[in-house]
């Protein structure tokens, strides 16, 4: 426990939460951390178990039209709005348990708390177990959520599985979701009886640890532009035999790409704007490469993030620029997959306010900041929904085995949220 | 055929060379192009091909102690010295028909040209169909002919190949091989016995092309440095979370190297020197890598060839300097598995000039080139045998599908061996 802060661990829920992270991770072992694609069989079995240990506790389970996993209390069940608590279950290849896993347990045990204490919520109170939010799987993210709002597009739904090539829309249909409605963009939950969306994550950085918080308020999310895809096309030749006038090698012309974009990185930062870059993926052919083979080509990702529209709308014209000067001076051509473009989405003030103020009943010091990570909660937002986060501290990252979040922090996050469904200001 | 050259063809031989050149190609299909692996079932086909139809030819076939195939008239069968021709069957993944095959194939239409024409040879002659020479499949090059002299390295023998990880040593064994000599350093054949070496092959560069030549005399061979796999570790974290002074990314670490090792060679030619430098394999972990996931790390292949031993020296000492340099700035490590190395060969001057005379009482301008692309007559040349090569134009490089020889260059080639094999000046 952190001396500083005056908020206190009950030792049931304690063991209640680790019993149910443990399960979870036996589930969906992997060489290294834990793996559950998104619209797996493997995350319909986590959606399943949790809605055993939901049913038990006297809580109403129910599946929605994107086979999600519907909470509540039994009195609930059928009101007319609803605040909805939530986040999703997927996670990235050898990822972490944490990620997701915890905005669901956070929401669930709240519900629990209420029903074994016998409190009524002051407003009504859901909660959802997403699936698919991780772009690993398909390209794009927050796909549960996007479809729930109906706003999954045509090229997401055909976008193919990083390891079986099968669509998007194949694999939803595979775990029973009715695809007619998703595919004609319709929202398959009326928004506005959504009257607040909160989403606990584990922080994905590692500011909390710095300032020494077991939990803060996010105030906004970073958007994102991602290339799944990027090819750059030279020319085959024998690595000993082309004299460099004659080459069109791809690599060299991938490595000046990325060197440059990572220069103006640092002038971003210089001028005091906000952005994050990442090539996750790189690879040459595995079928073709070889040590002593110009490649033809080479395929990598492009990941990149502000709070800023004006900084992601500077970067595409950047990216752009770049290209273009790189296939003059390199003769190779670079071939952009489609954008997969998530904005920047601001948390709703009064929401902020308010989880502020149970931060404050609770014996936490008020705190908020600003949300690396893209999260389903950015969905609800840019729908209308009033929406905030509650990020919780962790070590090493998150969409890695290392993660490691601490079940007291955990439990201080989700009793933030709990003393604002509950408590009174 | 190139008007500005008297060689003239035998119409004859060419339908034999294509018949033999198509009937291998159709025995290594492969998506595109063809694929013969180093000490492979395939590799073996091929060479039981060529000595059926040897021996058709009224020609003498033994296979030596690596399982290479030799061949010669029948009164060279058991001389005592003699000339040998010859060069390696196997191919890159998805490589070209010409690299390789076409040098044992011109070995072979010099012994049917001298058995049909009843012509003796001035000295006795042998040729041999090497297998395994390309460094694709198990990082190590000219395996047939260093196994011959008994210089395969214990690490050599143990190099995984790329796609079963079972060693080197085990798949010579699986086609037949004795290990045993090999493993011990003996040299498999009594190199004082050979009186030159001699090997056609494909240009693998443009320069034939741009003189408008069917064939050249190689003068020099460049040698190499070459990491199969260079590591550069970082640590992973969420794409999005991570600010850029808390990221140790490797990718953008090996951009940055690979950047400065280009900038270097810019300037290394601008000084006059000889070098190429080719990275042919770059890749993350396909089962752990994601669009939104910082890499914890990244694997690439280092090629660096030179004439000039002076200048591979000092790219040896860059590249450690470059490296030690972004460590620190970047905080990764970067891990290199050891250099297979290949000094720079020279070709005997003799040899050459002889050739260069040949190549004119054929009528063919007599022209001098330096190979780019390592040979097993780097092996050859660098055990004291006197070595020449001639080298045939070609379109599109080699270690590609689109490797385009013209049998008629490869006769012209062919016949400059022949007439030095024969001819008097």
């Amino acid at each position: 426990m952190n001396t500083k802060h005056r908020f206190t661990v009950d030792p049931a829920e304690l063991l209640l939460a680790n019993s149910w992270f443990n399960a979870v991770e036996y589930m969906s072992p992997d060489e290294e951390g834990v793996t559950r694609p998104a619209f797996s069989a493997i995350e319909t079995q986590v959606l399943n178990y949790l809605a055993d240990q939901a049913r038990a506790a006297g809580l109403v389970v129910t599946f929605d039209a994107g086979q999600n996993a519907i909470f509540s209390l039994p009195e609930d069940t059928n009101v007319e709005e609803y605040v909805l608590i939530g986040s999703h279950v997927d996670t990235v290849p050898m990822g972490g348990n944490f990620d997701g896993l915890a905005g669901v347990l956070a929401g669930l045990l709240c519900l629990i708390r209420a029903q074994v204490n016998n409190i009524k919520f002051k407003r009504p109170v859901k909660v959802i177990a997403m699936r698919g939010e991780e772009s690993a799987w398909f390209g794009p993210c927050y796909i549960a959520s996007k479809a729930l709002f109906g706003v999954l597009s045509d090229a997401e739904l055909t976008s193919p599985h990083k390891n079986d090539g099968r669509t998007l829309s194949s694999h939803m249909s595979d775990v029973g979701i009715n695809m007619e409605p998703i595919i004609a963009g319709k929202s398959l939950l009326k928004k506005e009886k959504i009257l607040e969306y909160i989403e606990l994550h584990i922080e994905q950085g590692p500011l909390l640890i710095g300032k020494d918080m077991p939990a803060a308020v996010v105030s906004a999310i970073r958007g994102n532009i991602r290339h799944k895809k990027v090819r750059c096309i030279g020319e085959a030749g024998h690595s000993g035999a082309v004299p460099r006038a004659f080459r069109k090698d791809p690599v060299l012309a991938m490595a000046n790409l990325l060197n440059r974009l990572d220069e103006s990185w640092l002038t971003i930062l210089q001028k005091g704007d906000d952005l994050v870059l990442t090539s996750g993926i790189v690879s040459t052919d595995p079928k073709r490469h070889a040590m002593s083979r110009i490649p033809d080509e080479v395929g990598f990702s492009l990941d990149i993030r502000s709070q800023s529209q004006d900084v992601l709308d500077a970067m595409t014209i950047l990216l752009k620029e770049e290209i273009n000067d790189i296939e003059c001076e390199r003769r190779v051509k670079f071939d952009l997959d489609p954008a997969h473009i998530t904005p920047p989405a601001l948390m709703d003030t009064e929401v902020v306010k308010n989880l502020e103020k149970a931060m404050s009943r609770i014996g936490l010091k008020p705190t908020t900041m600003a949300s690396g990570g893209g999260h389903d909660a950015a969905i609800f937002a840019n729908a209308g929904i009033p929406t905030a986060m509650i990020f919780v501290r962790n070590q090493n990252g998150s969409h890695n085995p290392l993660e490691a979040m601490k079940t007291e922090d955990f439990l201080a996050g989700t009793s933030i949220i709990y003393e604002h469904l509950t408590g009174t200001s």
